[in-house]
């Protein structure tokens, strides 16, 4: 058994996304300060139970968070917010959805790399819009054989492009930053996955029922390291039992 | 020169849509008459103006609609919309992605009768996350070959799609609702389309730039009228010469 196709992941792997988003969430803890005072671990807090009750009508992505800041926001002043402040809000997701795509240092060179020796996709999550924007600005979409913009990222998500390409979970691979999305999955499908941790992780992606050790999981720290992660899965493919995976 | 492929369009062709987005836009307008005295009219060319505005950043969508809708009130109110006002605007918009899938009348024999002679594939446009959420919901997936999800309908989207399928426009024919997305596009390209109009149409999607007579495109009036005019196109593509579109 042998690996053949990897995928990429597009936001906080090929190029910067969460600290965007970050931004956006300090800028609004700061208008609700001069409403409540709440401490901005509260109001974080409060938006992401607003962002996740609302995911499943949204889905990922500014737009959902920018509605969902203005729900929070209204909900938190008991609607005392203003609608000069208001409008700051919808402004904060205008400029998410307007950020340069700046690539991670070295990963156009990974990708290449990987792409010697295997087919490679981009498997990236959220707006499809502001995605297929992000794809033509990062350069990087002619590497990748194909593109897949999905509104979720679970294991009947990977199954279908797997199936679509014909190919077995134990001769695929996946590079991400987020376990709960790039890597839990894939793992549980009986594929392998490389980790990159990006340094911020917005919570909702934190959770994840990964255990301490998964053997068919390495973690990288740039990049650069990428390529032969890979190749030490590809290793580990050829070695592994047939079956063998947890 | 045969017909080998047929794309539907979703919203408004295969289900109902406008309708939801229109009561939308008259209760947006009801809110607003309670603090200013525009006139219904006003209302809905100022709303018009700032979706098209945000397009370029929001694409398609009911939650664009909902961030453009409390914009559009923030800007004519001049601030004086409350918060729980600004808060039914945001309902307007889960109560539109909410909105019950429902099938026109016809419209599954129509896609059956046309899928017994040919390949047919459904090309719908808008956020990926509702959009998946109504296929799926319509029951109609499984009559597809392909499901395109696109953020825009516009020359290079059917190029693409074509090229996917490694097929010349003038054998591909494409059915929908709308003369700008559906049928304008697809014509351009040298393909056919059947124009099923519906009984309301988006103000946006009304600007096209189509001849009063179109020969590669028949208009009918019911679903269970698309698989005659499709049988008709394909008897027109046959006997049409190469390289004869406009």
């Amino acid at each position: 058994m042998t690996l053949q196709l990897v995928g990429f992941d597009g936001d906080d792997t090929l190029w910067h996304s969460e600290g965007y988003y970050r931004e956006a969430g300090e800028a609004f803890a700061a208008i609700l300060a001069r409403y409540v005072d709440l401490g901005d671990q509260r109001v974080h807090d409060t938006m992401l139970a607003t962002e996740q009750r609302n995911l499943a009508l949204f889905g990922y992505g500014a737009k959902g968070m920018a509605l969902s800041m203005v729900e929070t926001a209204i909900a938190i002043t008991d609607g005392r917010i203003g609608a000069a402040d208001i409008h700051a809000l919808i402004e904060l997701g205008k400029t998410v959805l307007q950020h340069p795509v700046e690539l991670l240092p070295g990963i156009r060179e990974a990708v290449e790399a990987v792409a010697r020796e295997h087919e490679v996709v981009l498997i990236t999550k959220g707006d499809l819009f502001h995605q297929e924007k992000k794809v033509a600005q990062s350069g990087l979409a002619d590497l990748f054989r194909r593109i897949e913009i999905v509104s979720e990222k679970n294991t009947a998500t990977y199954q279908r492009v797997l199936t679509e390409f014909d190919l077995p979970p134990a001769r695929f691979a996946m590079v991400g930053n987020s376990l709960r999305s790039d890597i839990e999955p894939v793992l549980r499908l009986g594929g392998w996955a490389v980790h990159l941790p990006y340094h911020v992780t917005w919570a909702h992606e934190l959770q994840n029922g990964l255990g301490a050790d998964e053997p068919r999981m390495l973690t990288v720290d740039t990049p650069a390291a990428i390529p032969a992660a890979v190749a030490r899965l590809r290793e580990l493919a050829r070695t592994t039992p047939q079956g063998g995976h947890s």
